[in-house]
């Protein structure tokens, strides 16, 4: 909470209406199955509180993570609160990633969540999800313009933050926030953080360390490179049946 | 055919099972309508007959592409004739790009279409069709190992080549051979062909002129992409309804 105050006020300073802050930001990560249960809470606890006073004092909408107890399981979730202190978006990540995160958490069962922040429409995917076309996709025919996305990504998955994520963007043709942790370990997280414009090309970037990127939104850039490009308008619905069958796919039986 | 006739003499030399050519290639991208409308053929026309006898003299499966007449219309279409001389897959383009496409060619109904060449399921798509995630991610539900891709691309829109394509490769764990045509003109054929690796990494690559590139495909890469990041087993198909929803997308009133 120290950190986030800091980052909140230099984000502040900085004119920025929106702060994203990387995968389970307000507890951490790696804490092993067992301490993820310790610091779960619910969505209504006082991390919640803790952050929502935080937005309300500094103007700044926050989207923070936050391992979520409900229902009896725990969710990788996050929350996007507004500059009133209101929780305006609530989502669980779909796609769990490994081990670690599947053997801890149940998948939410909600693709696209969305909020109106500064006139625009920001919806939230958290790490691996944002590797999946599909649901990047399914937020741009929801209308989404930036998709804040919090994530621990690893080495030597830079790959992900340099070419997957910049391509979604472009596909989709919507901004990308795609905040990372950083560290010093050989396979530890490897930093990255960008924002990408809906042309594939980074409006900010970080380098392997700690960094706040402040970057400003041009819905005109959203909007030339729906015209140059028509992709929403050009993909061809009636022939995607095999994207939402159920059975398992060729492949699992061929590799 | 000349120039066909020396490019499969060269991939026969350096022990090429398959080679793909660019789209449109037995006739040239930007003939005009009426053009384009006069070197039209059926799909067993001559140039086919011709491809046939070279595919068979030279061992060398060949993929190419023609405008073909079918049912009073004009198809964006590729044959993949294997080293039998037989026609082992017809493909038609189903996402067609922009005024001289659409306003020549009717769309493909087929999103999947495969062979079987040298013990290795390879699919075909055409240009703008790689650009849609969907339907890579529909061939590699389907078992395709390596994604056939003939492709126009002119400036300034390198960053398909350099940035989409090595995604789609990585997304969908397939190898994508994308195949361009190349010239000078500031506006004309950006050249940057690639066989891309399911990892994203390049097997081969040309700059901006001509080249016939050499690549092998090492189905161990394929299953080691697949194993280290089960991308086609975490999908969640139940959540991707929106994709084949035929409704116009949320953007379409707000851009």
């Amino acid at each position: 909470m120290a950190r986030l105050r800091d980052v909140v006020a230099e984000a502040a300073q900085a004119g920025a209406a929106l702060l994203v802050t990387p995968e389970l930001s307000a507890t951490g990560y790696q804490l092993g199955r067992g301490r993820t249960r310790q610091v779960a809470e619910p969505a209504d606890g006082p991390l919640r509180d803790a952050v929502s006073a935080l937005a309300q004092a500094s103007g700044v909408s926050i989207v923070y993570g936050w391992p979520e107890a409900a229902d009896g399981v725990l969710y990788n979730s996050v929350h996007l609160i507004d500059a009133t202190g209101r929780v305006a978006a609530h989502y669980r990540k779909t796609h769990l990633y490994g081990e670690f995160d599947a053997g801890t958490f149940a998948a939410g069962s909600d693709p696209v969540v969305q909020a109106r922040i500064g006139g625009r429409t920001v919806g939230l995917v958290i790490c691996y999800d944002v590797e999946f076309p599909e649901l990047v996709r399914a937020h741009a025919l929801a209308g989404t313009e930036l998709l804040a996305v919090p994530t621990a990504l690893t080495r030597p998955w830079e790959f992900v933050a340099r070419t997957l994520v910049p391509a979604r963007a472009f596909e989709s043709q919507l901004f990308i926030a795609y905040v990372n942790w950083t560290d010093t370990e050989p396979d530890g997280y490897c930093g990255l953080s960008r924002l990408v414009g809906p042309d594939g090309l980074p409006l900010a970037e970080a380098a392997g360390g700690e960094a706040v990127l402040i970057g400003r939104l041009d819905p005109a850039a959203l909007a030339a490179a729906r015209r140059a490009t028509p992709y929403l308008l050009d993909r061809r619905p009636d022939l995607y049946g095999a994207l939402t069958d159920r059975q398992a796919p060729a492949s699992r039986e061929s590799s």
